[in-house]
């Protein structure tokens, strides 16, 4: 039976930041089930012009990955109580969590990742440090790992975290086939991070 | 007044192939407004499981960008007259069209590209090629341009082949600016295949 990739998703998401990772997830077709979810469930739009249908997020099963994106929407959601509640108590439940560029900011206001490395996009960085300073925040990290939390830079960087995902769980040369099937570029090294700021 | 990016779906595309360009293309929010669309209209389902509203394809106003992503979808697409027909006219009234992966197949099925210089994804590289013997098939090139045709290797070159569209018709320094606010490690040498066969 596969695992849930459960990607969270709500107004003003960042398509690229989902699907980055959802694409790389998809290369594993016996391990992952891709799935869709917002708080409420129905047509949630893209700050990319575009509806896409989800569940409400109580409906998730306990387990898998769930899946953070950034993107504009998420200046609001950090003040979404609610919201912020619910994403805590299905991050307890998920096997993993990952975060693409300001998804980080929903993760960190949960208050699971206190006194845990993360990252974020670099140009959002001060932004997103300063809802959660209990966070300890890499400022140069393509992405981090702690424990079961992945999170990363700003959007293509989610390729690159998903990829380490990959061959930290899969193994490297399974990281490596689906980056030539995608034929991604893909920047193995989480340390290396060309756009912090020296 | 901006230009449409227009966004051709279809049951199948691969999602990464269509929100790659159309993220850098959303960073030039002016010029372009991004739009979706698919041969009789209504919801497509990605191969990442998710399901897209789009409009019906007969509803394009002349002008813009055109985009095709590929995907298992195309497989099937590449044999359907009455598809080809209207891509084909579409195709004749867009400024510029982009592909990524095996949607060139279905730009080449149309006539369009033959005589012309042309890419598409390495592992994918003998199908599409036999579809359209006509096209001067490229089998080492990250993006090849013709024209007013932009063909893209495999999913994430996408990216790499927006950005070098950015960079010629809006400039160099524009598209490296794109490529840090979207965090993504641009493959600028159009030339440079990593995943191409020696």
């Amino acid at each position: 039976m596969s695992n849930y990739y459960n990607c969270i998703l709500f107004d003003r998401f960042e398509a690229l930041d989902t699907f980055g990772p959802a694409e790389v997830i998809s290369q594993l077709p016996e391990d992952y089930t891709l799935a869709y979810y917002s708080m409420t469930g129905g047509l949630i739009k893209s700050s990319q012009n575009f509806e896409i249908y989800t569940r409400s997020m109580d409906e998730i099963i306990p387990g898998g990955v769930m899946m953070i994106p950034g993107g504009m929407g998420t200046r609001v959601l950090v003040n979404d109580e609610a919201f912020i509640l619910a994403l805590g108590q299905l991050c307890d439940g998920a096997d993993y969590v990952h975060t693409v560029c300001t998804g980080t900011a929903l993760l960190a206001k949960t208050g699971r990742l206190d006194r845990k490395n993360a990252t974020t996009n670099k140009r959002a960085f001060d932004w997103v440090a300063s809802n959660r300073p209990q966070v300890k925040w890499q400022k140069k990290a393509r992405w981090v790992t702690d424990g079961k939390f992945y999170t990363s830079s700003g959007v293509t960087a989610g390729i690159d975290m998903a990829l380490g995902f990959v061959a930290d769980h899969y193994g490297l040369d399974r990281a490596i086939e689906i980056s030539a099937t995608i034929e991604h570029i893909w920047h193995q090294d989480k340390h290396n991070d060309p756009f912090a700021e020296e």
